[in-house]
């Protein structure tokens, strides 16, 4: 392994970036945050200088080894699949099958529609009262099935007693959904997994207001 | 492995069960299509009947071995982890990582934004002139950056000589931009590996206009 400094572009508020910093800090991978304000001007991730690092000028990147990894589900697994321990999957062939389903319910199903472009393309279409009315019925919609897939799954966490990556999606859409209002006590098996999730040092360490880049004005 | 027949609920139209009938295909799987008619009355994915096998009420669902695997990219993953044979995965790991990436750029950046559900949405919100421009605006965006990173990265294929995971995606992604009237000349790319794709049996095979529960008045 090269001994290069592991850098994350990411922005505070990213939920996709905010679950590669969850999944960094549950393998012990030591890494330099690359601050990228969405909300600087036209935004940061536009700028000249991160075109070079990532041309899809969106966050997360990943920086490492030498290689610079996009779309953060991807650099999830490729850390696992490096550096396989402590696990962040299942060796079980059908729990894993259910940490990636519950993964594509949030990273598909739910947090596309209700990020920063999509939302201000929303105003723009119908006036700015709609894009929170917008995202609260995405990720009520969304929960509701992440919700009756928990329930009938028993454990600690999404997927039995160990954590995995769908615990670190998990916690960044329930971070949104609170952001935009969202009653979350119609989630309580959401919630009492969110509860655990909280209690762990790589989550606290990762979250939104822990970041270096945090505007404590808009906590 | 047992006896039993596999199952796919799919919709004909739906890109996501087009992804998988693609994959169940190239890994010479035998299976029989359940359709779900999305179109008829409410739709059949709510109809109790569906509720039982899918509560998500969703297509795709693949019954497989006595499991129901639903979330189109895990069933993709998790045929290619019981059946390997034929990889739809590099083994070297920066290659599966572009394929994962591909796949993401699609799955989480283009797909969830110009479905039937989001765009029955658009329609009340926005009036019914709206869904076309919206599904085209969203479509044109993720495949400026899906042509970037595909123009960048050298072969036959979306990720080298051999057909993988991230084909499977992008063919059933550029049928819907086509449905969508969306010029497809500006992504010379996509459209180069799309028509090499389109000449291969397991492809040809999974095509919507090939389906049992093809309308064909809606060709």
């Amino acid at each position: 392994m090269s001994t290069k400094t592991t850098l994350l572009y990411s922005y505070w508020r990213s939920s996709c970036s905010y679950r590669v910093r969850i999944a960094l800090n549950l393998k012990g991978i030591a890494y330099e945050i690359k601050p990228v304000d969405l909300m600087k001007g036209k935004g940061d991730q536009h700028h000249e200088d991160y075109k070079k690092v990532n041309p899809l000028q969106k966050v997360p990147a990943l920086e490492i080894n030498g290689h610079t990894l996009v779309e953060s589900l991807n650099i999830m697994h490729f850390l696992e699949e490096t550096q396989p321990q402590p696990p962040l999957m299942p060796s079980d062939i059908f729990k894993r099958s259910k940490v990636r389903e519950i993964c594509e319910m949030i990273q598909s199903g739910i947090q596309p529609l209700q990020n920063m472009g999509v939302l201000s393309h929303i105003e723009a279409l119908a006036g700015k009262e709609k894009p929170l009315e917008w995202a609260q019925h995405w990720i009520v919609n969304g929960f509701k099935a992440v919700e009756k897939q928990l329930t009938a799954y028993p454990g600690k966490y999404c997927v039995g007693d160990d954590v995995t990556l769908a615990d670190c999606c998990l916690v960044p859409q329930v971070y949104n959904a609170k952001r935009y209002k969202v009653d979350m006590a119609q989630f309580p098996t959401i919630m009492r997994i969110d509860n655990e999730l909280k209690t762990l040092p790589a989550f606290h360490a990762a979250h939104p207001f822990n970041q270096p880049d945090c505007v404590t004005v808009n906590k």
